[in-house]
């Protein structure tokens, strides 16, 4: 783990995006409300508010950041896809971009577990589904 | 949490696949075994690992799934991928590709945290770096 | 931790019930969907689904049961009070009603963390709220 | 999760109060060391500790706080009432009263765990046992 | 992590044994029951009977397995030296000798922690305290 | 938990050190990088960070500490032995050597389960392996 006991405490923040292809009836019965498991964008919100809180669990080198702000917003953004942003801040040693991009895998992986039942085709494979596009679109530091 | 209680305990196995888009200096660097934080490839596998094990936790409504079998391999694809495939065995009442998808989502995130310094523009931002392609390859009940 | 080594495994579920008392307003805030930080019932399902399956590790002595189905209800059941009731499943060696119990003070609890700016007098302090008649009200078991 | 991220890292306090009934032969049986799994207040107390440190995993929009003193206290109050009295410090960017909270309860149901045996009816019912009257005594902060 | 989808399940026990060196002074305020942050055997049977149950987590490599008897053992073998003896029990496709091993390391690993203030010098350094012959004495399966 | 409330956060630092005895050949076959499961420094280096950051979760009664460095280095120093050095950094208000101890501690527990399969002898016990001198070699705070 990379040594930061020098490096001063200071405002970060950053957010990351990624975004999960289904099936566009499935993107319509999330509109619709009608996923039998419940509303995965609350879902999904919780999961990634509490996965970036455990960030340093879950990547063994990340060091244990306390954030003071999570933000996670969910936008169905064509037929197919549904994106995801989440942003995060803290004063802190180092950044957290791992925890930003930590929850909205997590976010998105908590979607995927939602609508399972409706993106499975005959043979229980899922032929549409996939997470794509995570990355981080912005990192700021107070100077 | 969907209620599995009658359904019957039979062998699941399934893979999940997904790849990282790292700059073609950064996939040298981890041939040549230079990355500072240490070889990303066996630290990613180990979070993996973790991770499928503890996806009950991570996803809200995933089912406790004790698994026999966890396989993460990794493979530099060309100049600016990785592919990271996970499969994972269980004998239990419902099936694992949220275990594979887990471990697969956190091997890329793991390869991200350790070659982050490398990512990095002189704005400390992430032109190339992304996370990408993560899908279920394959899933398998015995009949 | 008691010995169940040969105790037969057999179908088990519990439920448990408990009450938290809020100010007439916050109930009405509730039911218009007015919590700033969302809405408390989803929020206290995947809170409360997550602790039945941390149990063991939560309530030092209970041992680890996977659990095949978890139920989290919520109901406001007059101007001053909202009840969960949680039942849990699974097939095991010994009863679940510490799963239900937890899950269902976890609820309570993370529906006063959602509603604590409403319930807050002018001195920070409580003088409602209050988590009560947390109790089992069925333990079944296959003969 | 509310962003904090402005407010002063000040000293804050919190107790929080609860109790369980439990048969009176059952407070007996504590008062005299008889209680099989070992002394419900002991193990009571450790699972509170570890809990109040955990309450940001618990409880899903907490933030990360870490305490400076945790203080867990148990009366025997009459023939039927165990309360449990929690306290814990911190210097932080907000209050801990869901800390205080999630011990107590955490304390209450490890209570319930030890005594489980002992307040079990024929059929295996609970009808006396009852977590109740958990409420925050005191919030004090730093001005 | 090793494939174990083709074992059979059958029943196992393992037994693990360590010590811990302490001044005499501090095996004496153990006997008399003056050590000020509680009973130490106490606190650490609770954090070995959390540790076994959690290995799988802590040791990265080791197969989720629920446990159907943990049993923690102190004695204070001479002036210097406590002994920790766990023994843990499960029907399952591996064996549990690290579950026994992890749960005594950290008991003894939790003495060391709640008589730290006993064994320090006036540098605040530890010249006797060490966790010393921590060895698996027995592991049964069921031929 | 100890009241640390009033003391001054300053910088901290703990060495801890231990050794694992494993048979020769065992020894022989990590030096030529033949242990099936894989490199046991490797592994047993993220478990032992991961362990360090867990420690308030591990032993009952640790402040959560965030730690700014963690350090682990592996020595075969002789035909039978394997030494773990691991430092730790901090800024806190209280010292770290339970981090050093118990990430020492689960790296040799890591290793002990990599290599568990050459040390078993035909009755499936282990004669030789044995964790032992598990100290604290230095402690240092900030005057």
């Amino acid at each position: 783990m990379i040594d930061i006991t020098k490096k001063p405490e200071i405002y970060r923040q950053a957010t990351a995006k990624g975004k999960i292809t289904l099936k566009n009836k499935t993107i319509q019965q999330i509109i619709e409300g009608k996923i039998e498991k419940g509303d995965p964008f609350q879902i999904a919100k919780v999961a990634a508010i509490l996965a970036a809180k455990n960030t340093s669990s879950i990547i063994p080198l990340c060091h244990q950041i306390p954030l003071t702000s999570i933000n996670v917003d969910f936008q169905i953004i064509n037929d197919h896809n549904i994106e995801v942003v989440t942003s995060v801040k803290t004063k802190a040693q180092t950044g957290v971009e791992m925890e930003a991009l930590t929850a909205t895998a997590v976010a998105l992986l908590t979607i995927w577990d939602m609508t399972k039942k409706y993106e499975k085709d005959t043979k229980g494979q899922y032929p549409t589904t996939e997470i794509r596009d995570l990355r981080v679109i912005q990192k700021i530091k107070e100077k």
